[in-house]
């Protein structure tokens, strides 16, 4: 197998060939080390999604079905009751691991339903149900991984310079990904780009995983420092940039990792089309504009240390450390999604695809 | 006295009370340690220029010129002939350690100017004439750094939220600072402002010395990532954008540290004031354009590594890692020198500045 079907055909989650534990790729060891690690107990699920050794909105929604079908499987009980009690247990449990992860709890509560829509069946008749259920959602986001890079692939041509800003690739998804999803299916196309990868501080997400993921798969990557997008913009060299999203307001506004919208803002500058891509799920039709979307502030240890080793700036310094940071719809070229790509006005083009049956 | 006057009044750079050394701040051991080093040799000299421990040109120029006083002072020569043979070698071998920094030649032409202006003389006749030189260079930079800093100043007004990109404070210079200058005078002068240090990646200057020297002046000031900095603008946090430069054409296009053009669309596009404050020694007017200026490219592993710890990123991967960046005049709201405010046009104000006596 090549490296490119490697990384993008291994998924970064999967249930274990015994059925009994799920198999993700540790993120927090890499690029240094690739290391799968085995969960099989409720404490090695939490732990793994909170400690983002599993990452990326799917992803942790996929490890969380699979999770909690193990979990399932060794649930001992009397009856459909005990059953159904000793299972929302551990679904409020490892749903405490990460409590802000949308696709943690949907995940869950979609499991969930398929045990209490066959109430009364014996544990022995749900359990196939929840398996066919966890591997539905993992086939799911494949379906929409590919939906999404062919919608954005067509937007790419041979010999295009590309920009990424933190990481939404095989890692973070499944398959292909989202944000980078184009760039793994242009490689199997055959089509050459040159892809610059910020590494996006303070958790350097760019260089750790999406410049990792690129080489892997023998794409053409250049990782720079995210002051450095605007001068590779400036020397001609992008065509696009792609990113993914965490939250879509209803009229575009987009919700992304802290310095999306000021690469946003440089692509408007030197006239470079900025693509948005993502699951429609994650558009927000309830929230009217980005304004209402709160931002996540996180540890200022993030940016005075680098990985916990020597202080890089003195104590006693404020800190402001935002996760995300929101885009506005008017520096925003196109929003793709698995159904389709949505041209401003966002408001109007938006509510449609959300209209448009899958 | 108070933490204020300390560091903008003991300098970074100094000749020592005997007069037979430099004193220095080792610059790479900040923030965690604030140490002086003794240089009289001239491989200490040279080693501490050469390895950043000294950096900021007017630093650059100021040590320099210290240093080569002091090597003038251990010269054993039989005639001025052989006085200035020793001088110049000296100089050339000091001159070696950081062939690309303007100030260094500048100042070590300026002391054999002092020496081959009195040829024939006695060392001992030369030698009060050289430290006088030294003096001197030290001086003007206090003078001008105190003239940009009061130009840089009469832009603000109390309250005002400033960015500051990488580092031209009283480390980098003499007292005050260029980039930074006006937010030392205006904590002289009672004046609050709330400063937002852009970290500056990939050597952290803005995190290890900008954040430091603010911070320990008392100034209210706060670190971010470089990707964070169009976020604060959005917020309505930043009221002026601030930084130094390393050259400036003639038309207004400037070089700077990797982000400062990034910084200035952003400020663009938020509307926010973009000062460029720097000395007219900077400014090229043999150079027309930003285009002309060739961009110093340095090691990939001040990316991939921080500070030779545990690498951030893959092996094999492309980097890109400009030192500077040039930021189109039209972006720039003005350029303030020791001589005044020069406004757009700059092909005319930049002239005017040039022909205007000191």
């Amino acid at each position: 197998m090549s490296q490119l079907t490697e990384i993008t055909h291994t998924q970064s989650v999967r249930l274990s060939d015994d059925e009994n534990a799920v198999i993700i790729v540790d993120q927090t060891r890499l690029p240094g080390h690739l290391e799968y690690l085995c969960l099989s107990s409720a404490g090695e699920i939490w732990d793994a999604i909170h400690s983002l050794k599993v990452r990326g909105a799917p992803a942790i929604g996929i490890c969380a079905g699979y999770g909690i079908y193990c979990l399932a499987k060794q649930i001992r009980a009397a009856d459909f009751k005990e059953f159904l009690q000793k299972f929302h247990e551990q679904k409020e449990y490892l749903n405490s691991s990460r409590p802000t992860a949308v696709n943690l709890s949907w995940a869950l509560n979609r499991m969930e339903g398929v045990v209490t829509a066959n109430a009364g069946r014996s544990p022995e008749e749900i359990l196939p149900l929840l398996k066919a259920e966890c591997m539905a959602i993992h086939q799911e986001d494949i379906r929409m991984c590919t939906a999404i890079s062919e919608y954005g692939l067509s937007l790419l041509k041979d010999g295009d310079g590309i920009l990424t800003h933190c990481n939404a690739g095989p890692l973070a998804t499944s398959r292909y990904g989202t944000g980078q999803g184009p760039l793994f299916l242009a490689k199997e196309r055959g089509m050459h780009l040159k892809v610059f990868a910020d590494e996006t501080r303070p958790l350097l997400q760019g260089a750790r995983l999406t410049a990792y993921e690129l080489s892997r798969a023998g794409i053409d990557v250049t990782l720079i420092c995210d002051n450095m997008a605007g001068m590779v913009m400036k020397n001609g060299w992008v065509q696009a940039c792609m990113v993914g999203c965490d939250r879509v307001a209803a009229n575009g506004d987009v919700a992304n990792k802290i310095g999306t919208s000021s690469v946003a803002v440089l692509a408007h500058y030197y006239h470079i089309p900025f693509y948005v891509l993502g699951p429609t799920s994650t558009i927000d039709m309830a929230c009217k504009t980005g304004s209402e979307i709160q931002i996540e502030q996180r540890d200022p240890d993030e940016i005075r240390e680098m990985f916990y080793q020597e202080p890089m700036a003195p104590k006693g310094v404020n800190y402001y450390n935002p996760a995300f940071d929101v885009t506005d719809h008017s520096l925003i070229t196109a929003i793709i999604t698995e159904k389709g790509i949505c041209y401003p006005p966002f408001t109007d083009s938006l509510a449609a695809q959300m209209q448009f049956g899958t």
